[in-house]
């Protein structure tokens, strides 16, 4: 059996890393790749290399930026003192996108999970507890999972005696979803959590 | 609304561009190229360079390769008396994968597609005419399309004075498929060209 040329199955091998990404969808993005011209393909390079270089994290929330502070907490217009904490810098743009949020944001870098040995010193808090002044308001966007509701309860308990406002999202059943197709447990938050007319 | 900085934003763009790949499935594998380590960002840009620089096409059968000649033409152990002809590279990998052909490939880089604009000048036959000798056999193994079948009739008709052995590949119901799901044109076709036990 004949295989594939040695650089195209590193090519392979490498696309195939990404999550998502399986060994076919690796192979066509590869075979993609030897068809594209020349200079598309030296973007492609340079665009992996430049966000390995260019991208860091903001020196205030955490999140990605090609500045030191991110243009987030670079604008005058969003309410510094409500402060929506979120797990990883992605979750912030889908947020964004709902373009309902005006204040700013916090990156944890992770979230509490002793099965993986990510204790609270692993996740990016004492910044936090630096930005928390008496007139703050925390929103806890962590995940809806086991996982998402620890961190929510330690970060809850972190700022305990600080007596500032906490909330968290409200969890229930989506827009443009069915009763029919929900499952038990959001069903059942929904029941508990319902909110009067 | 916040977007992402500039150089996250352009290598979604990028990877967005492969076939198969969705928005969010480059955005994933954007910020996996973020929380990868530099070194593994800097050999997958290599690599896709590398691709691009290494890979020439076999000055014999035009599959893709890193020497003038590829693997299966230098190998002295292939028939060169019988001609696989294929539409693409990736063709020849899949044949290889099954591990029963012993004979060679003859790539025709495209497919006859009238409304595409591709003729026959637009393919790699005038190869395959050199190649083709008086014992010579030419499996077409075009895909079973209409374009396929156009184009495997015209390479018949273009060896129709040379008087060579000239088949296709079998058309039928796929192993490990049931009859209930085969659709109506592949079980005509099965019927049509049942074998004898």
């Amino acid at each position: 059996m004949s295989s594939f040329p040695f650089s195209i199955q590193k090519l392979i091998d490498r696309f195939a890393r990404f999550p998502g990404i399986g060994k076919k969808t690796a192979q066509r993005m590869a075979f993609q790749v030897l068809k594209s011209d020349e200079i598309q393909a030296a973007e492609l390079a340079e665009s992996i290399i430049n966000v390995k270089s260019k991208i860091r994290a903001c020196a205030i929330c955490g999140s990605i930026s090609e500045q030191d502070i991110c243009k987030i907490c670079t604008d005058p217009k969003r309410k510094i003192e409500m402060i929506c904490v979120v797990e990883d810098p992605q979750d912030i743009f889908i947020f964004e996108r709902a373009g309902t949020y005006r204040g700013v944001y916090h990156v944890l870098g992770g979230i509490l999970s002793p099965l993986d040995g990510i204790g609270p010193d692993d996740l990016n808090l004492n910044k936090l507890i630096d930005r928390v002044k008496e007139d703050t308001e925390l929103i806890l966007a962590t995940n809806p999972s086991v996982e998402g509701d620890t961190t929510a309860l330690y970060i809850n308990k972190l700022f305990a005696e600080k007596n500032i406002k906490i909330s968290r999202l409200a969890r229930g059943i989506p827009i443009g979803s069915a009763i029919e197709y929900t499952d038990e447990a959001t069903l059942a938050r929904a029941l508990e959590e319902r909110t009067s007319l």
